[in-house]
């Protein structure tokens, strides 16, 4: 009578395993996941380091493949256990999850491509799902809140920065010219940019007077510059911290999704703890 | 009867098209001159680089003269459509229309000139007027009533950095002497406010020990005065986001100017959007 | 009667002296041992200038010895004074102790560790107790109140920068290329950390049109990042000094402590004014 | 009858021109004073300058003497004019103009002193005064009054950043040793510092992986520390300004202090618009 009668059983298991995780097993295994992406970004950056490589490049080799494949059957199971696959495929983790599992192959077409396997480096996003860390992201909600009610503003601020950059770079480019370091007008802004953020390389330096004077001025308004979004996000964040404090504690509405469960049917996921059946397509979840 | 009838149909044409954009025709015109805008400042920075210039040089060449030709015939028809020109010469578009123009023209005098096409970019804010921003320009102008008020702080805090800056300069001309790079005063004023600003490009670094004693000291001065330009545009920022609180929400005196007609008398454009006479001269507006 | 009788006279007495800061006696040993202190440090800073060291190595020798002499001296004293002296060797303070003398006999067996004795510098934090300066740590714990109650946010925060350097420090990696000293990842990330962070040392900077184009916008985004935290704390901090103004002033429940003593017995710090004896174990404070 | 009867007429009337400025001839005094001061600041920055001081030694050094002649002379004017000189010589104005004096004189004994000369930037301060400027400075007073209020937690944050300094320049100076450029302990710290304010000169920079590893914790943790003084001042001041807000608008105890005359007899200088007489000494003032 259960819609999910018509499956195997070993699929919804494994869909429990894969998906969720709030069986032993389930957390189990994305335990081991979160270890093997860390692994493997670890394994990738060893290889870049040219004496390790020349010393374990077998042992790399290998360990880099068998945690691909390892990837690559994870990858092929999510979508079987899944009974709409697209939903999947080009959900965001869906996307994420084939991206990092393939620079391993294309690499035997592009050499060095490879090493795009840090890619994985965002699965670990998924840290926040699995530690049920809900709170973390309700914190981190708030912060995007206020940085979203910004983001006219720093827009605005971003086209300032821009403009000038492009004018003080091509007046850079003129005064001191390629036998300073500023041979053309785009690495010009691009040292204009280095300067106004203060990052200041110093691979390019002015060394005529009038370009030092020019360059001052740039600094002292890049010092000005760093004010406005810190004051912008500064304002807002503590508006929406005192509009969050004005608001009843824990409303009953916004409760915060604890549940990892994932229906195999349509690939819901947020569902209520006591939930028995999706409720988006009736599937039974357990 | 109305006070454009001793004009050319043509003239209050084009005017509508170069100066709005509310009708089809009008918004055209501003999206080709923005992309060709864009495009010059591309066409320049390409120019500057070397190999590039090598390979396409005639190419670029040619690109330029023709958006500098059309954006001559497009400031010569914007004097020529309104019945007041001056006003529009000297208005700031009016300045900028003409500077970003002769550059070019001025390239066969002085070779090199040329680059300053890039003034060009400043063209760009007429993306808000087209765009219909004035959202936009609202919210960077809560911003800049923020910057106004507290410009007199600002302009305190900039006196006494560079008073620092000189002082600080000097004792280390002083300290560091010539062959530590630091070959006179106002270099090591410009070196003092690179350390100040925590640009830092490194081009000149203290040797000696006292040196960079004082560098310590004038570095630790430059981490702690960043907090008090960001710490009053912050608060500012945050005094006036209360304010604009506390008042109604969106009061009905203060209507946002979204509608773009400029009068082909006067040049005053900000209209309401029913209006069928420019408000100052009476001017028919259609 | 008195708990501490079946204890000898100058135990006590030097317990008072070395722990606490209340008498004479106990204030100049504090004073002498804090000059010790930043005797050490320079002494140890001094001996690693080379031209230093080579005039004076037998004096600076001597002088390192006498004060680690002294330090071990102490640390034993301050064992036998207490009667639970284990409470005392696992505290804070007296792991610190230990850590600060024992690199110099480490020295013997390896060469250098000695060096290792600036750990001294973190004895200075006795400054705050020593001073009486309990409103100063007052303030910082306003000031850790508010970093605590923002600590989630910047942990995500610090996620998101590390998780951005990886895989931007892996593009550039690829981008530029082992030949303009991007030679491995880790390098790459740790460049990539060094420009997000605005540091920007130059040892390693990007040659290439593309690697500059990235660099741009990881310096945009780091100039951008660098309102976060500082709009964090500065709304956070600016809640909790609200708060602290609407709680009632100096609530009487909530003492500053300004007593030095320690109970002899079980290492209590915490006591009032006009104690007698110890609030934890009974046992008389004079 | 007046105390000032046994004064000569000059005296006072030079009193008048010399320290005040309300009337013409006074306010003419102060901006040439002004105006020698800027000019004499940048004719020792061109001095400086090698190819300009062989050029126009002679000229630059005559015109340096004509202004130390000058400031001499006004020095002693401003002694002579005032009853109780004392009182001026070893006021914050009195030991500035003698400092910014006598380095001229100075370089005969010692070459390359006279530098010093820049000292007098300290004097443009009076520009303030003169130009009746108390409303700026009242500005600057309220963010002076927040930087005073969060001068306890700066105090404990600058030591926080010097202890963290030592210990970690002591542990880059194990980890990367003379061979990398960090030679000596004091080196180590300074390049700690510049690396913790994100200055970042790149003149040292950590070749090994492990001391690149540890920098990246201390960049981190220097751009975590950045926030802090930020947030205090920017809290602070947000709460003076909500201050003065809620205080009656412009209170009349609180005047503005905008007269600069000044008693030729006691110096004290802040008296009302209508005084005729010191408030301190009862001297005449006109």
């Amino acid at each position: 009578m259960s819609p999910t009668k018509n499956k195997t059983y070993w699929k919804d298991k494994l869909h429990e395993i894969i998906y969720e995780a709030d069986t032993p097993a389930g957390k189990l295994f994305d335990v081991v996941l979160l270890v093997l992406i860390l692994a493997s970004i670890i394994l990738v950056m060893l290889e870049s380091v040219r004496n390790i490589d020349a010393k374990y490049h077998n042992a790399l080799y290998v360990g880099e493949w068998i945690i691909t494949i390892f990837f690559s059957i994870e990858y092929i199971l999510r979508i079987i256990t899944v009974k709409k696959p697209f939903k999947y495929i080009f959900s965001f983790y869906g996307i994420l999850d084939l991206l990092s599992t393939i620079p391993m192959y294309i690499s035997f077409v592009f050499a060095g491509s490879h090493a795009l396997v840090t890619l994985r480096a965002l699965r670990l996003l998924r840290v926040f799902r699995i530690l049920k860390l809900a709170r973390y992201l309700g914190a981190s909600n708030q912060l995007r809140d206020s940085i979203i009610a910004s983001r006219v503003k720093i827009f605005v601020f971003l086209f300032a920065v821009l403009i000038s950059s492009v004018i003080f770079g091509t007046i850079m480019y003129l005064v001191e010219g390629e036998d300073n370091g500023f041979t053309n007008i785009p690495k010009s802004v691009y040292w204009c940019i280095v300067t106004l953020t203060t990052v200041g390389f110093g691979d390019i330096a002015p060394q005529t007077a009038l370009g030092q004077f020019i360059t001052t001025i740039i600094m002292i308004l890049g010092y000005g510059i760093i004010a406005v979004p810190t004051g912008i996000v500064s304002a807002e964040y503590s508006k929406s911290l005192k509009k969050s404090e004005n608001d009843t504690p824990n409303p009953p509405s916004k409760k915060l999704n604890l549940n990892t469960q994932r229906c195999s049917n349509c690939h819901e996921s947020y569902h209520d703890d006591d939930a028995n059946f999706c409720k988006v397509c009736g599937n039974n979840l357990h």
